[in-house]
């Protein structure tokens, strides 16, 4: 039950539990089950698989609920499993008492995706990482690894104390 | 019932139905519910609620069900929305018989979204618009106009009796 | 002569000079001719004409010293000018004792840019401005207020006293 | 003299002989000094220096030319150096009578470079390669190898007979 292990009964992971731990440890628990999931990963239909320091894979099945007008996978879809992957990788390397935000991300989509496509996988990988900001690239693939979207985000890094600005 | 609409019982618009059509033409019959919405829209909860040549505005309420691990509203969510936009802000500008594919598109996070945000109102508008390619951009807002997110995104366009390469 | 401006005789701005000012003061003293202007603004020929909080204009006239190899200007020269507005934008909001550096920016190319085109003019504005990072847009038009490029970049603010990382 | 290898008098190749050639061609006699090189490479100072089908490195040493106001490269030089050696990656994979234009590009800036950094290499490779449009990515390393700066762009790719849009 999400709200026995966040202790407020909205199924998200409360603030404290979040300070009281490094990035990686809050990762690692969602992988567990021990915490509870991101909420948007149930609504459409995705999980973290896979957590190491500066590198996450996302894992989900494209279906009719994710098109568009055009009988493809809509960008959105695509997008929120790369900026998963990529702010995930980024959250794996903060210490406890360190926060972050997403402040930009760029997709590009190369080949349609459709319920026929499968499985597809996110990995998102740290390119470079400082004190205030980090750079994270992001790659989907299918299952024969053939590259379908690609994506970078840049996100600030921030003590947990001050709130973010 | 959607099934009747596209004839296809998948509740997608079919393909015959949106060749026979302008772009302009095929998203004023999903504004009157002629046709069948994009079924991301309903998995996430955003309807396309204005739409003339060139621009169109898309309208979402952000819940719990779009949030990530940090208590706000995932960037996937808010891409969701803007990528939604700026596609049919081009789309209307399409004459019948012309397709379209996004190849990419950038988004800013310029402030956060909660489900105390209350409604969001993302605007798509045509940057440029060549034989070949379009460039929009999108502007998310809440209720008092203030600025949560940005973005730009590249068209590829091009004639419907040959597939998109 | 910059040599005696910046005490060092390289054309560049020492950093106590740096240090010693707002933002938007060193901005004023370049355009007044009291600093050095930056020195890949004489390389490629553009000056920053009009500083104000949070805007900025820079100006230049594109010619074949700009061209790239199918006989229209490169978007790297674009790209510097949209750079340059933008990034001025945010400087120009500083205090002093805090620094900034540019951590991305997108350009999306409108029109083909040529020598006949004549003067263009990149103005860069703010999109939001928080205590660590920011957000700015530029806009590139020619003389009849035709939109050329467009860009937007993310910044990061931190206090000068500790470097940048 | 570049007057008499494009036989206009102005360092620039003409339209005709582009047009019966490949972009792997063209490039190839740009390496080998039998076509003039892009005007903006002496303005800046680079060159591209390897050519294969889909990828290319441009090769450059950045100075005090290339600097900004806060004593380090320019993003514009670096952006310079990334969307040359995408956009030959791309041109480089073009038939005889195909042209392609630039849609845009993403700069990420990982780390800051100075007259100190030495020698920098881009290296451009294609992501994705259709009829109509490709994605390329860029990564600028120094001499020892390590990332300074990744860029994506977006081309779209045309028959020379008719004028791009």
């Amino acid at each position: 039950m999400t709200e026995r292990r966040d202790g407020r009964g909205d199924g998200l992971i409360d603030l404290e539990t979040m300070a009281s731990m490094s990035g990686m440890e809050v990762l690692q628990k969602i992988l567990r089950g021990e915490l509870p999931t991101l909420p948007i990963a149930k609504t459409l239909g995705f999980s973290v698989t896979e957590v190491e320091e500066g590198r996450t894979v996302v894992v989900s099945k494209p279906g009719i609920e994710h098109y568009n007008v055009i009988r493809t996978v809509h960008a959105g879809y695509t997008a929120t499993l790369l900026d998963t992957c990529m702010a995930c990788a980024v959250f794996s390397t903060l210490a406890q008492g360190t926060g972050f935000t997403t402040m930009e991300f760029k997709i590009s989509l190369l080949r349609p995706i459709t319920k026929d496509t499968g499985i597809v996988c996110a990995e998102g990988t740290i390119l470079s990482r400082g004190r205030r900001g980090a750079t994270a690239e992001g790659r989907l693939k299918d299952a024969n690894d053939k590259l379908l979207a690609h994506a970078t985000t840049t996100c600030l890094i921030f003590p947990l104390e001050t709130a973010p600005s």
